[in-house]
């Protein structure tokens, strides 16, 4: 499928954007292009680049490459076979850029997600028609071939749960908090600090970076066109460092989880994972992500999800399939092969188990009150922990519960907040098992 | 690079060998054959199958795939484009087979370590010469798409280390050793009858099959020509249950380990690795693999091994990789760019710390004597265990060293033996560090 014009000649790729990830690119494919070269097949020569600032060193040498001032131009060179899209954001000049290269005939690596989980059919088909590559291997799960693991690798399961802690920067302040018990705010400021989360840090404590890859792992996974709307997201704003301590009292740990299966919709939420299970286990700014499937049973991934490296190698790995000819389907088959994403879910999320915390009046019959409203709504209740004796005091009660709706869970909440002796909105995570015990 | 005659009609299929994972190959192919078409863009047919018993009930329709007697003679059939080679062993049939199919213009898909291990450069030359596949992503790591993720994931990096845990059988002998202290032979014994261990467990216990896989990933890690003679091999049947337990007491595991680094021999190895890495977390029948590279850092993939499940879900992935044309190189790269793997090894391993028990007599000046033959050797204590206080009695006497050379710590330990308070031959373990902290 490559349309490669110029078979014996360096492959000529423009990069747009010079930051952290498409520098560490550049960088790459100067100082080590023979080795490159050597796995892909042919060399590669930077033709272009676009960037906002021209006098930077960016520690390779830019003589004979074209500087171009407004990336989009890039599209449209005679000069450029494959075009590195690292400027990110899901419209304007990246989502210009990439529409014209592909509609130009050029390949397209990019570690956009957005613009993937926002417009991937859209370019998925202008890629089709144009016979080039759309890689995004650097848009998941960043160091880990995570993209092409589940696209070829188990390209011939059915598979029946993808799972993954995709966002580092997310995991990173969640370990931090139950490390150190320090205030989710306060951490949030620190890792600002330290360069881990941005100064607008909604995309990432949001969960909608994640949630963004997580559209796409499930555009892949189930044969699917990628539909971010169709995407249940809650962030990690609202964890209480106190819940780490009940949740290891039970068993579990606190992250943000993306889980996608068949026919549901995706969900990216902070729930708790049991220990044993591989992805509880998963700290800091690693990600991981687990896929199950038929025949292969569980396989679970991880590694570093950002940073230049990481990121880059992902990037690179992109340029040498395109130079060897692998150049796969955007989404593993076909468009015109792809269900509707929009058509596939069936209403919410399945029963699942859920850890609940109320602050309760420390005195007589509260402990029935709450089970009284528990059985109205036929939820059970698996375990219980009550933090404390404090008399007439307020008091955390912790329980898990077997699978339960989550519409009868909320009615429950909603009347349990209404209690006299229920002192705060109650809070509630879903228990996921997210990948085999490990 | 497809050698493709007919590239509008189903790609034919000899399958050679419906043992476990040939007959659910070949089940797989047969009953979802809808699905596994659309990811690989074009339909299979099984057009011929050998397996030493005609009569048996495989699960499958066996109606117009013609029976052939003698598995080599797929090679030459005209109604075959992919052979699927699932014999088995480093010689004889398969190796014939093999041989034969590539030189007639057919891909080969096979699980077979052995005979890439040992005529992996013959059968890359033959393969290139005969513009067609040869893949063998079952043959490493079962359905973690392990050599894939190494060969096109990661192509672009620099590869500095390759450690796995790479055979279920011992993993999971090792794992119920330190769960329950039974002795090696006992679980071994129990491991044959629950179908996890060979009646023949030579291949899988004294690390053989393990150092297969070690030898190719390391192929392509460090674009080498495979070479299983330089591999450095030891198995479990030395690990005594007593063990685990003073490892554990110094923050380890025990577990049969694979470590690959360039220029250095490989080494299949039982090891003691940190509690607190990804590798050491891996339990029972488990595979997992790590590969440390510039510039992505540290991936590590985990997931089943063996079985017919895990495996055939690795073959049917290059089945769909050609129909869809991606066929890479056998190793990543040409043959003719591959460094002889002979000749890429200094000397034996890097200096490494080691884990060190002697059973020694309990009495007053025994630890004099030691220490005084470890510093004879430079060889620097980093923590020291006594087990128990039996004046006159013998007792462990457990330490770990700091980084030593092999050849000097094999000095120490025959001085040590030869020690009248040194009551049994000392045991001797390695350190390693195989991926980063988890």
């Amino acid at each position: 499928m490559p349309s490669d014009k110029h078979p014996n000649q360096p492959l000529r790729v423009g990069v747009a954007g010079l930051g952290v990830v498409g520098g560490e690119v550049a960088r790459q494919l100067s100082h080590r292009g023979v080795d490159i070269a050597a796995v892909a097949g042919r060399p590669f020569t930077i033709t272009a680049v676009s960037a906002r600032s021209r006098n930077t060193d960016r520690g390779f040498d830019m003589t004979g490459i074209a500087w171009v001032e407004n990336a989009a131009d890039i599209a449209s060179r005679d000069d450029v076979d494959i075009v590195v899209e690292m400027i990110g954001g899901e419209e304007g000049v990246a989502l210009d850029l990439v529409r014209d290269a592909l509609a130009s005939g050029k390949h397209v690596v990019t570690a956009n997600k957005a613009l993937l989980a926002h417009h991937g059919t859209e370019l998925a088909t202008l890629a089709e028609a144009n016979n080039v590559g759309l890689m995004f291997e650097a848009a998941v799960a960043g160091g880990i071939p995570a993209v092409k693991a589940l696209r070829e690798g188990l390209a011939a399961n059915r598979i029946s749960r993808v799972s993954g802690i995709l966002n580092g920067t997310c995991n990173y302040i969640l370990t931090r908090m139950e490390r150190t018990g320090e205030a989710f705010a306060d951490v949030l400021a620190d890792a600002q600090k330290l360069g881990y989360a941005e100064a607008e840090p909604s995309l990432d404590v949001d969960g909608i970076d994640a949630a963004h890859k997580l559209t796409i792992l499930a555009a892949i996974a189930f044969g699917q066109t990628p539909q971010f709307d169709h995407v249940a997201i809650s962030g990690i704003r609202d964890v209480s460092a106190v819940d780490f301590a009940y949740a290891a009292q039970l068993g579990f740990r606190i992250k943000l989880v993306g889980v996608a299966e068949p026919g549901r919709m995706p969900r990216m939420q902070t729930c708790l994972l049991p220990i044993s299970t591989q992805l509880a286990k998963v700290d800091g700014v690693l990600n991981a992500v687990a896929f199950e499937g038929d025949p292969v049973g569980t396989t679970v991934l991880t590694g570093p999800g950002a940073g230049a490296g990481a990121t880059s190698s992902a990037v690179l790995s992109d340029l040498v399939d395109i130079a060897a000819g692998r150049i796969p389907c955007t989404f593993g088959r076909p468009v015109a092969a792809l269900r509707n994403g929009s058509k596939v879910v069936n209403g919410g999320g399945p029963d699942t188990p859920f850890y609940v915390r109320l602050m309760v009046v420390d005195k007589p019959g509260v402990l029935a009150d709450v089970t009284s409203v528990l059985q109205t709504h036929a939820i059970s209740v698996e375990s219980l922990l009550q933090q404390g004796r404090a008399p007439q005091d307020v008091v955390a009660l912790v329980m898990t519960t077997h699978e339960v709706s989550v519409d009868h869970l909320m009615k429950a909440l909603d009347e349990l907040e209404s209690l006299s002796c229920v002192q705060a909105p109650p809070v509630a995570m879903p228990i996921v098992v997210a990948d085999q015990e490990g």
